[in-house]
């Protein structure tokens, strides 16, 4: 073998992987991370918004005065401790009865979903997920080779119609429904109240498991969220969730509440992933909920995104050509766009970058190639002048588009490619 | 569904859960972590023995000065500036051609093997490893539906012929051999120079990619270890190293370096799995490696180490039973024991619990049941008196197995049940 710079490894791979392809835009992406970008492809919090001193203070005392634990091996399942406080974060989203013996520490909410993925998926199983659902959801499905059939959303989230035709045509072969039902990523909508019951029944009907992504319950601009479906339905529910928004995500700590039956396997599983979560990480996070006012925090974050929402919406009401559209979130991190008729928001990447702003285009979101009007465009990170200038340069981009296309015809929507997700997946500082 | 407190879930599992039974010996450990045991079954690495304010100092400047970055998402494959160190650290080694682009920063060890197994094994691929091997190795195999076969090891270690043997008798099939040349874990013994070549060569001839698995080359007792296989040999030949034990294992920080052509791969494969590493886990060992003493700190822990394994040694030596036999690890943190005709390390285990010491039972290092007569025994956490008062209640416990065996005889063997190893796993702080 002389396999260091072309591929010798190529039929060595598994299955699982032979699908798997890098995306010409995920280096348009390692540039968007460049200064005089506008990123609003981006998925990440506002850190500053953080006191980093008391925080630095917090984590040199949890090295000097417990290292001996903090910095050692620990346990599969995660630290009681912070089993004990993840419950207490829970309680305020509204779930009352989970225990900590219930809960399985993961690294972010990424691991948990794999881990759920990994339990439970064949290759060729089917998953129910809204359409657009999380990039790294989908990167996850792939790796289990199972089938992703998307279930349409509007306004108020999941179609319940729509979820009943999804399980028929699979002929009860779907192994479970992953849903993010508050401040969806990417499409800024949440599940009503009255649907949650419904989406609820459906399920049990079908028996049909429900994996409920909830990273964003907390960041609600307008009063409180609605209650998670976990805390409607304890069994056949599994409930994920991650402190990366509520804290930070540097530190690489979320958790599944879980069936008490399936837990012992997914903590078998988990050690087989990753021996143990940081306890470093954990005992970081366990410090910050018992010595810290992490509640007001959480409303620092909910004030900060409120306005840098309001900002976007401003703007795209200001600039964006007639013909565009877009969803007005509730809370959350993202807006999901709609472009006008013709504009390819993958094919407009290169230019947009040309311009110094950033997004994700839509296909991104979709298994099935879906999305090419479409874009996320994320408020949490940039300021609101920046937002602002952000969309100013990305309505000067869809102008040119527009004009062109007016001048050369739709022969341009030639550029229109359908591929699979995986192909426009971005990195995951940008999921 | 009423599935929380019984398993309504069993018939929903993937195919590679099925197998996954929890262990009666899993129970024991948990008492094992009980102050009054002498633990000599753990894997954990003598914290105590870092500068732990220095490090304090250090883990809250990173927060306190770079939390924007440090507690933010970051990339899939790791930051350059870790990689880079860890290029440095793979040169102390003896690996001076390695590329930052070739290293795949991972969460521990764990996740590195677990990364190339879903990279190249499908279900019913065939591994070669060692035997006794890596308890959380024989979990990823096992978790990736993959067969494992043994390959004998004598006192310097992988036995060509074995290799050879076994290669043939897979027909082929093995997709790679996992190994752990240097102060192997379980055995304690090390691949000798001259055998070093001759694996490679026999690797080579039959495409057989090798993982190399190397967490201890650098605690040495006597002299440098010998070169890694890695450096010796490039191509097809895939590196797996932590920080666990020369730094702290409760940052969960490992890397892979790999094969230019895989890298991609391994990215996308790692995003699908945790999204990224944690950007503070790797800022930590950024800055332990680049403003702390870290060469010295390794030849503190190599003083530590030898110590108690001469005390451990000497233990064995003045107390076990006639009959017993151990390896003598030149560096570390295991010794391998074999005790006498008709015990059963495993039957014995809540015997030894009960007087207050624990061990590794030899099954759990074996994917087909062997090992009944054997233990492992950990020498880097306990301080010499502990371990040497830990042989002192270990040899008693095995002194009385054995009259009780002389007195009722051979029927006694009958505990001796053969498991699959999956049924003896540790938890991860056992590992």
């Amino acid at each position: 073998m002389s396999g260091t710079t072309q591929d010798d490894y190529t039929d060595r791979y598994a299955r699982r992987v032979r699908g798997m392809t890098t995306s010409e835009i995920r280096a348009l992406f390692a540039v968007a991370s460049r200064p005089e970008v506008v990123s609003l492809a981006g998925g990440s919090p506002y850190i500053a918004a953080l006191p980093l001193d008391a925080v630095g203070e917090m984590l040199g005392k949890l090295a000097a005065e417990q290292g001996t634990t903090s910095l050692q091996y620990g346990i599969g399942q995660g630290t009681v401790e912070l089993r004990e406080r993840i419950c207490e974060v829970m309680a305020l989203s509204g779930i009352h009865d989970a225990s900590p013996d219930d809960v399985v520490v993961t690294v972010g909410g990424q691991q948990a979903l794999d881990l759920i993925a990994r339990l439970f998926l064949d290759p060729g199983d089917v998953v129910l997920a809204e359409g657009p659902t999380y990039v790294g959801a989908l990167g996850v499905f792939q790796a289990a080779q199972a089938q992703v059939r998307h279930v349409a959303m509007d306004a108020d989230g999941l179609i319940p119609a729509a979820l009943v035709e999804a399980i028929a045509a699979t002929g009860g072969r779907a192994k479970f429904l992953y849903t993010i039902p508050t401040y969806q990523n990417p499409a800024g909508v949440t599940l009503s109240e009255a649907r949650r019951e419904e989406i609820l029944d459906i399920c049990a009907a079908h028996g049909l498991l429900v994996v409920e992504d909830d990273p964003y319950g907390m960041l609600s601009f307008e009063g409180d969220a609605p209650l998670p479906l976990r805390a409607r339905r304890r069994d056949g529910v599994f409930y994920v969730s991650t402190f990366s928004k509520t804290f930070a995500p540097g530190l690489r700590v979320g958790w599944i509440l879980t069936p008490h039956a399936v837990r012992e396997k997914l903590v078998m599983a988990s050690e087989a992933m990753i021996l143990c979560p940081s306890a470093f990480a954990q005992g970081a996070v366990t410090q910050y909920l018992s010595t810290m006012p992490w509640r007001e925090q959480i409303k620092v974050y909910r004030e900060v995104y409120r306005e840098r929402r309001d900002a976007l919406l401003s703007a795209l009401e200001d600039m964006m050509p007639a013909g565009t559209s877009w969803t007005t979130p509730a809370g959350g991190l993202f807006v999901w766009a709609t472009l006008p008729e013709g504009l390819d928001s993958k094919a407009m990447m290169p230019r947009a970058i040309a311009a110094r702003v950033a997004y994700v285009p839509g296909t991104g979101f979709y298994a099935d190639g879906v999305g090419t009007q479409n874009m996320r465009l994320n408020f949490s990170f940039s300021s609101p002048e920046r937002l602002r200038e952000g969309v100013r340069r990305l309505s000067g981009v869809m102008e040119q588009e527009l004009a062109m296309r007016s001048l050369f015809g739709p022969e341009l929507g030639d550029r229109r490619r359908r591929t699979a997700g995986a192909a426009d997946v971005p990195g995951p500082d940008l999921a």
